[in-house]
């Protein structure tokens, strides 16, 4: 199963990817890796390692990482609920969520990768530590000179401290937000419109009360034109662990 | 600060511990260390540390743990919201608030202990990783032989399967519980009548509709009657990783 409100979409992006690759010798070159989330796995190893990809696929419990081991998934990461922008509906967070999924799936021929958390080397040796193979970074990322997110979202990362940030409603579930009295508002309107987002039981757009998406597509808008105060900007709860803008070769050797 | 339903007791319980210390040689040859919780622990520690104890105090957050260092605790406990029972307003998990909190008072004079998550070897050496000089484990110690908490408890924790807790209204706040249609039909009651605990917003005993610790106080009741139906069971996140009730030497051992 893929999210209810990205189904349709899921074989286009899927086919268009292989398409591109096959049409394009200089992409078949380097378009080797191909990631995906958000939806049970099963069902399309055929399309997907059929096409030479290594697959990576992103899960929030053993359950999904169990579906990942079946699907013939190479790197399955473990995403905690302290990651950014979209995360599950019933939160497990990294310090359960990556040892448990190690100790369920991972040997020889099948990856895991840490993700939720993990920002510098001391979280990477954790990761580690835990059995993985390697952690994903996003919000560190996402605050580098050469990442091309709005200014106003990298500086967001930047400013975010202590309890920067909170869950409510995303385009496909719940979303991790910096803390701003937008986000605040959203997450309130969350609780009176989706509830399932604090309650782990899922809704989707034939449910649920759509001024709430309207209210997000209108704040990440409000991101690419720099309106501070209108804008909703996704990140991870280790917004609060990072305090600079590096250019990506120094962030990586300091690690 | 102390939580507004505990506030009249906090003197009492300290005043009561530093007594019976006295009084009694074989308590003060014993009892060395105070454990305390849930509120500011500026202002104590003329009383606490003049009476001698070694003292450790729990904290949710960087704040939290800033104001510990100029309490003058000996050992923070950087409590991730993973936790069991009890858990804060606004949640930040260990892997961001244990290396958060080290960087920001960890020296020579002051420890700190990650709590949260923590339950075998691998998560120990994930604390020792992320800078901590140890880790508390609750749910761990819970299911064991000795532990002297109901059987019907020790077998919900041993019971969690993969995204086993959730979050509902405790007695002083937040806290984690066992999931089950008990602490699921608790989780739906809080969210109608103390939403603070989803958008961190604390609320109190003298704003809160009573109803909802009314339930809580039946519940824990279920519990000590053997009572599975009506039971409410505390657990961290970490009940998931749990999977046995061994004597203590040997799971110590095993760590």
């Amino acid at each position: 199963m893929v999210s209810a409100e990205v189904k349709p979409y899921s074989n286009i992006m899927i086919d268009t990817a292989i398409r591109v690759r096959e049409e394009n010798p200089d992409m078949k070159k380097h378009f080797k890796v191909i990631f995906t989330s958000a939806g049970d796995p099963v069902g399309w190893k055929d399309k997907i390692k059929g096409a030479g990809f290594t697959w990576m696929h992103v899960v929030p419990s053993v359950k999904g990482a169990l579906r990942c081991k079946k699907a013939g998934v190479d790197v399955i990461v473990a995403s905690g609920h302290e990651g950014g922008f979209h995360t599950s509906w019933e939160p497990v967070h990294s310090m359960i969520l990556l040892p448990a999924v190690v100790d369920a799936v991972s040997d020889d021929h099948t990856l895991v990768c840490g993700a939720g958390g993990f920002c510098d080397g001391k979280t990477l040796a954790a990761a580690l530590v835990l059995g993985a193979d390697g952690a994903q970074m996003g919000t560190r990322f996402l605050s580098t000179q050469e990442s091309d997110f709005h200014q106003i979202w990298k500086e967001g990362v930047v400013a975010a401290q202590d309890r920067g940030t909170l869950v409510a409603r995303g385009f496909v579930g719940p979303a991790r937000w910096l803390k701003t009295p937008r986000s605040d508002e959203h997450a309130k309107n969350t609780l009176a419109k989706s509830p399932g987002v604090f309650l782990g039981t899922p809704d989707d757009y034939t449910t649920m009360d759509m001024s709430l998406i309207q209210f997000e597509i209108e704040s990440i808008k409000a991101v690419y034109e720099g309106d501070k105060e209108k804008a909703l900007m996704a990140a991870g709860e280790v917004a609060q662990r990072i305090n600079d803008m590096p250019k990506v070769n120094d962030m990586v050797q300091g690690i």
